[in-house]
């Protein structure tokens, strides 16, 4: 068996080490984190430390800490030349430090405190700097998802902004939506149904041709009507996404 | 049974008609339209015409025209007095002609051309001038879909506002979300199980709770790093939702 050693005490580290503690190809020997691990690691039986110079040797070593610890932690490794990997979606994996062979191993979602994780329906996203190494990302990925590709660190970049726009962005527009709503006294049950539906076309036609409304259409009447109700930011946002919608179609 | 007479030739005249004709409390008498109604209203069996002479009389007048034809169609009916409702979101009901009783009989949904219609999924918006004829709309309304609301024409058009950002502009991120991958030759696939998060989440939790991303953090290091990434009105798409996420929290 191949042997894992995991560094980082938070959630995404938890449910990795639940994930490998499954694995039958590859073994979680060791869990690092600077300071003791919090009671729900109980259940994860692996050695333990919070010392780094008792790092074991081990075929991959998984930096799963915050985004600003990555660079100083890979540092301070007591050794050299060994595969060490990241799990951050927004850190180049020139973070890592070159006396290591570097890659990374990034789960794309996004991760709930509360939520359980299926990991079987998680993209994960790998780079390593020496192509050698890469099979044997690929297969630790396999693991956890039958879905891993091959996601260099300025695609990632790229891939977050992506994940930005349709993830928080679009919760963000849910909710201005409801604010909307609430301060005219209208009942946000109103708008469930083409939430729903919004997201059903968006499983069955491709987004250009779901595209419908006012801006779609052309429809600068009703637009400037809109704009009239809104102030602030509500109103920026409102100009700037129909200024696009018009441009995709060519209004 | 209730005399109903339906003016209009278009998608939604077609999806109300067809309803209307499984009512056992309201009866379809007449069709209106302008010029000779598509084949597909074959399936509709009640008396047809072009003439607004020969309008007959009835119990409701329900206008599903183009916004544009409202008011003209309106102010060209041979008789008074009579219940005339339409059913558009953005047009005010006073728009309709005062020598009748107005109203408005707006169904809440993205009709799409070819997709077949559930109303009983759709919310129904309802006005009427005068308070007497409320409870007959009402009525009309319970044979469509379980769910009416009242609701003013000035809330009805914050309400379209709010169906704008909820759909169209949603429908738009994704879109700009894909091309962004498209541009960088990410397989958009990677992020679709986020996009299936993001609704789930969207029903279970607030969205004001469920909101997560840099913004959110308050992290400015990555917004500019992201920022750095694109131009054009995605850029501008970008900070005016950040700074409106960075607002809602406080950051």
């Amino acid at each position: 068996m191949k042997k894992v050693v995991l560094l980082g005490g938070g959630n995404v580290a938890y449910h990795l080490a639940k994930q490998l503690m499954r694995s039958q190809k590859y073994q979680l020997i060791q869990l690092y984190n600077r300071s003791l691990l919090s009671s729900h690691f109980q259940e994860i039986i692996t050695e333990k430390t919070t010392h780094l110079e008792a790092l074991l040797p081990a075929d991959i070593y998984i930096l799963s800490v915050k985004d600003e610890a990555i660079a100083a932690l890979c540092e301070q490794l007591p050794f050299e030349g060994q595969l060490v990997v990241h799990t951050s979606g927004s850190v180049p994996m020139e973070a890592l430090s070159p006396r290591q062979r570097r890659g990374v191993f990034y789960p794309l979602q996004s991760f709930s405190k509360a939520q359980a994780v299926d990991f079987a329906k998680v993209p994960f996203c790998l780079e390593t700097e020496e192509a050698s190494d890469y099979a044997l990302l690929e297969d630790l990925a396999k693991e956890f998802s039958p879905k891993s590709y091959a996601i260099d660190s300025l695609q990632r970049q790229y891939l977050h902004v992506a994940a930005v726009f349709l993830n928080n962005f679009t919760n963000h527009l849910w909710y201005l939506s409801e604010q909307l709503c609430t301060r005219e006294g209208i009942p946000f049950e109103l708008l469930c149904p083409l939430l729903e539906e919004t997201y059903l076309k968006g499983q069955q036609l491709s987004f250009f041709e779901g595209q419908t409304g006012p801006a779609k259409r052309g429809d600068r009447a009703v637009i400037e009507k809109h704009l009239a109700l809104l102030q602030g930011i509500e109103k920026d946002i409102y100009k700037d996404i129909s200024t696009s919608i018009l441009n995709t179609y060519g209004k």
